[in-house]
């Protein structure tokens, strides 16, 4: 993604490797088959949909996927350019039950593990994401001589709108966030009411209820807003994730790895997308986090000790061979 | 400028037109020279300086400005492209006292006019303009996995400071107005909490103590916003324009026209800028506004009658000649 830093992602593809390497050097034969992943855009950059890879291995696999169109490039053709073939994408697809387990290892990307000074999280699940694409209309007209009452400015209504969702995301208990992180204003110049706003409003929670009532409250105020401001404000849900809930077998054995390898673990949900979120569909799946130092990431500053990115390799390679011994979960 | 309409700069450039042609073909031997002047660049689009042209006659020329660049071309370069030379420039130059007087015919831009029924306005004078650059400095953050009360989100930090614009321009007595029109956020993603958000704010008002007042509230309340979101906001003063005041006499010239047409007229300030602003510094200046349909302008939607555009061309060519029998102003 733009700005991306250099652990989200690349930590858990180094460390199955890692796992891999160490299983065939230690020359243990495990009782089922051993296999890694490593997921092509699990962000959203690209063609707009997130976990893209994963979610065609899960069987998310829609009539359309592949003429979708982004940077001028069809979707089937930027597969045929890092030599897949688009039309066989369907022989991808697992069914339930194609593997005995998945876990997944990642930098937790929020700041919780660092603050309780824990080096291991084990993910009790992956939130859902409502996103709406929201359009204002107003009307534009000249900055100069138009008098503050009788403007439509679709700038106003979409600073209100922003406050709104982040004080119906802060003003409820819980972990649920709320988001506006893109903007995009016409004909935006400063000497030009704006008449127009397009901007994302993005709401995360590990509840689809919450997130229902969440959508509710902003678009009830968006309402009050749009009479306000004299503009019409219109909300497109224009994409969803279904929450991910992780195994508890795969959750304790995750425990057990951290206490053999004498380090403190906490249980939190992940407030970030993962692959391991599509991978729930066909089997048990949990998922390791280690640090993110001051909590930050997506940006440049995105960092995790290599000592805590060997602590997660040691409990993805214990966590592996402790599931390996067990008929099911 | 981008999405502008058809009458703004072209009803006074065409009447001036008619006005030539219809002295010359009264065969009117005028007492003082009668010359008509087409302003290029009025609208600050291109190198970001408004009133460019007449900026110049009126001598302000700067050291550096003809080396501007926009959209990839030196401002030398553009003058050259349609037939000027740049280093000449400075020819160009009138002193104080070069016209005997100056009159511009503009459509109102607002809705006084239209709304009042009244077809004449005699501008009072052309409001100043203040417009600062505004820097907001958050930090980009993954929008999942960071809590509400961790943010720094540039994004909700230039929401409050658009509605603190609104609210300082609208809650005192006058007819100052206040506008955000443009707002670049970083990096400008649905799932990612902005880092860097770049918004102009402009204020317009007749009073340079009133604009001095509305940007110290503004960048008061932007202390308090930076404080309370963790970002920080800086004001950068881009651009101020001096108020100009129409001559007295001219205002009463383009009265005793419009009586003289039997045509209703009130007096307004032009919240807009026009070339006659800097046309102010040397000689007695004055405007006729003619109304805007719904006070739309700075759109395609913008329309001034046929019939409001005949009343503003002969009340123009009747002040011309009032302007010519007087001695002094």
């Amino acid at each position: 993604m733009p700005t991306g830093g250099n652990f989200d992602g690349d930590l858990g593809t180094f460390a199955a490797f890692e796992v891999i390497q160490a299983v065939q050097a230690a020359k243990i034969q495990t009782r089922h088959p051993l296999e890694m992943a490593v997921w092509a855009h699990e962000e959203s950059t690209a063609f707009g949909i997130g976990t893209a890879a994963s979610r065609i291995v899960a069987g998310d696999l829609q009539a359309g996927d592949m003429d979708r169109v982004w940077n001028g490039m069809k979707r089937g053709d930027a597969i045929k350019r890092i030599a897949g073939n688009p039309d066989q994408i369907e022989t991808a697809i697992r069914g339930k039950g194609a593997w005995h387990s998945y876990v997944e290892l990642h930098i937790e990307q929020g700041g919780t593990l660092d603050k309780a000074k824990v080096p291991i999280g084990i993910v009790e699940g992956i939130v859902a994401i409502h996103r709406y694409d929201v359009v204002i209309e107003g009307q534009v007209n000249h900055a100069g001589t138009t008098p503050m009452n009788e403007r439509h400015d679709a700038m106003v209504a979409a600073a209100q709108l922003t406050i709104a969702v982040r004080d119906v995301a802060s003003r409820r208990q819980g972990r649920q966030v709320g988001t506006v992180g893109r903007i995009e204003i016409e004909p935006n110049s400063p000497n030009v009411i704006p008449g127009r706003a397009t901007l994302s409003v993005e709401f995360r929670d590990l509840s689809e209820q919450v997130l229902r009532e969440l959508g509710d409250a902003v678009k009830a105020r968006g309402a009050e807003i749009a009479k306000e401001t004299g503009t019409t404000i219109t909300f497109t849900l224009a994409s969803t994730n279904v929450p991910a809930i992780a195994s508890s077998g795969v959750q304790a054995a995750i425990g057990r790895a951290a206490a053999a390898a004498n380090l403190n673990t906490m249980r939190l949900p992940s407030g970030a997308g993962h692959d391991a979120q599509q991978i729930a569909k066909l089997c048990p799946m949990g998922m390791i986090f280690v640090p993110s130092v001051g909590g930050i990431s997506h940006s440049p500053k995105e960092l995790t000790t290599w000592e805590a990115c060997a602590n997660g390799a040691n409990v993805l390679l214990r966590t592996v061979l402790d599931l390996d011994q067990r008929d099911s979960i």
